[in-house]
This record gives structure tokens, sequence and C-alpha cells, in this order.
């Protein structure tokens, strides 16, 4: 049961930890699906980013006492297991290159989403340090995600992998 | 299968669609766990959005001939899963707005993520019209966003329903 706003708290970093636990396993998969040489590199330098995030949330919950683990976060679950089921169902490098981006983007909001809640409950409890480091971790998600769509639209002049697929 | 990218994008509306539809059903369970009645009305005029967003989708998927219907959005069902087991740990009424809020946050950013991949695409495919529509509901979804992280944290004042639990 959670019966006060530091459980609360706690166990949103544990769902956070299983979220980041989940993605380390499956971002390799997206490696090797993705054909686009600037994707790849944005997928690789983000598991790279996502191995140090949850050193944090390791850091923090060893802070406060107790595991990181336990916690199964079933929306990154869905969200996984969705984006392989669309996968399976394209073969095209450009248009498998343009789902695997919008799989990503899914994934990306919903660590903003995450660690945005954890950090204001982080305010909320004065734990400053620990705000920060979520923040840390928010910045990354944040700049992981407008880089994909900035690889998935090109910018100004469309000449990203969606206008590729399109062709 | 998928074999160009209008079908990907069709792929991306039913997707929302059916995300869409397990939110309707799932928005009225919310209301009635939320104690705050800003929260409430919160979800309440999101509920309305929410069928009005439906509507477009329908739409869009009416001028390109087919049914929105006949995908599940494992992600969605996924987000939905996971806040009903959350919520059913919390008792406290003001633990509990909170842990919605953290729960509908995801949500939104799963949908935000969704209408801009659709948008990006459309805008590929040349559908400004479509892409117009997807940009309304975007914008939606992020002001529903805000007013979700404005209620937990009550702004500059800090005076909001995390503050509050956080007693």
């Amino acid at each position: 049961m959670i019966n006060n706003f530091e459980d609360l708290y706690l166990d949103q970093l544990r769902d956070i930890y299983s979220a980041e636990t989940q993605l380390i396993q499956a971002l390799p998969e997206m490696i090797s699906a993705a054909s686009d040489e600037d994707l790849r590199a944005a997928f690789e330098s983000h598991l790279e980013e996502t191995r140090q995030q949850k050193q944090r949330l390791d850091q923090i919950c060893s802070d406060h006492g107790i595991s990181p683990a336990g916690e199964t976060c079933e929306a990154m679950q869905g969200l996984i297991k969705e984006a392989r089921k669309h996968l399976a169902e394209v073969q095209e490098p450009s248009l498998r290159d343009a789902l695997l981006i919008a799989s990503a983007n899914r994934v990306e909001h919903y660590e903003i989403a995450a660690y945005g809640v954890a950090r204001s409950f982080a305010e909320s409890l004065g734990l400053s340090d620990e705000a920060d480091m979520l923040g840390t971790s928010l910045d990354e998600e944040s700049a992981a995600g407008e880089r994909l769509t900035q690889l998935a639209t090109g910018g100004l002049f469309n000449t990203g992998i969606n206008a590729q697929a399109a062709r």
C-alpha cells in the first residue's frame, strides 16, 4: 500500500526504473532494425544515456534505502509490444525507419511525462538534489525526442526520413 | 502488410483511434476516482475533447475510404492497466489525485507523440487539411497536459495537489 507522498514518489521511481530496464533491452533491436546511419547513431547514443539515467535512479533509491527493482512498468511493456508488432508489418527500409521514429517518439514522451512527474514530486518533498538529477534525465529525454523529430522531418527543408519514405 | 507511406500513415491513425476509444472508456473511471473539483472538471472537459478528436479521426479515415477500427493500441492498454493497478494501492484522496495526474500526464504525452507523428506524416504526404486537423488535436493534448501539470504543481506558488498530498 502507498500511505504517503514519499511512498508515491518511490513507486514512481520504481516504475521508471522498470521502464528504463526494458528500454535498455529493446534499444539494441531498434538499432539493428534501423537503416539510416544517423538514426542508428541517435539510438546508440540514447542507449548510453538510458544506462546513465538508470544509474541515477539506482542512486536515488539507494539514498532512500530501497531497491529500485520489483515493479513492472506495464505502459513500457505495451509500448515495446506495439513497436514490435508494427515493425513486423513493414519491410521497406525507409518505411521501417519512419516507423521506428514513430515508436521511439512515443517511448520518449512516456519518459518525458514520467520524469516530469517524478521531478515535481521531488520538489514537493523538498528533495532538490533528486529533483535536479531527475531534471537532467528529463532534459535528455526531451533532447532525444527533438533529435528524432528532426531526423524524421529534416527541419525546414523537409528532407528527412519521412520525405524519403513518402517518395 | 504496410507497403507505402500512406499505409503507414493510416496505420498510425488507426492506432490513435483505438487509443482514443480506450480513453473514452477509461476517463469516466478517472473522473469518479478524483476528489479535487478542478481535477474532475479537467477530466470531464478532456473527455469531451477526446470525443471530438475521435470524430476527426473518423472523418480523415472516411476521406481515405477506410474504417478507423480494427487496430488495438497496446500502448494505451498498458497505460490504462498501469493506472488502474497503481490506483488500487492508494486510498488517501489527495494521494489518489496526485497519482491520477501522474497517470493522465503519461496518457497525454502518449497522444502528444502520436498526433505529432501523424501530423508530420500528413505533411510529408501533402495532406495539409488533415495535418491541420491533427494539429488541432495535438494542441488540445498539449493544453490538457499543461493544465494537469498546473493543477499538480499550483504554478509559482506551489499550492497544487502535490503540495497538499505531501503535507
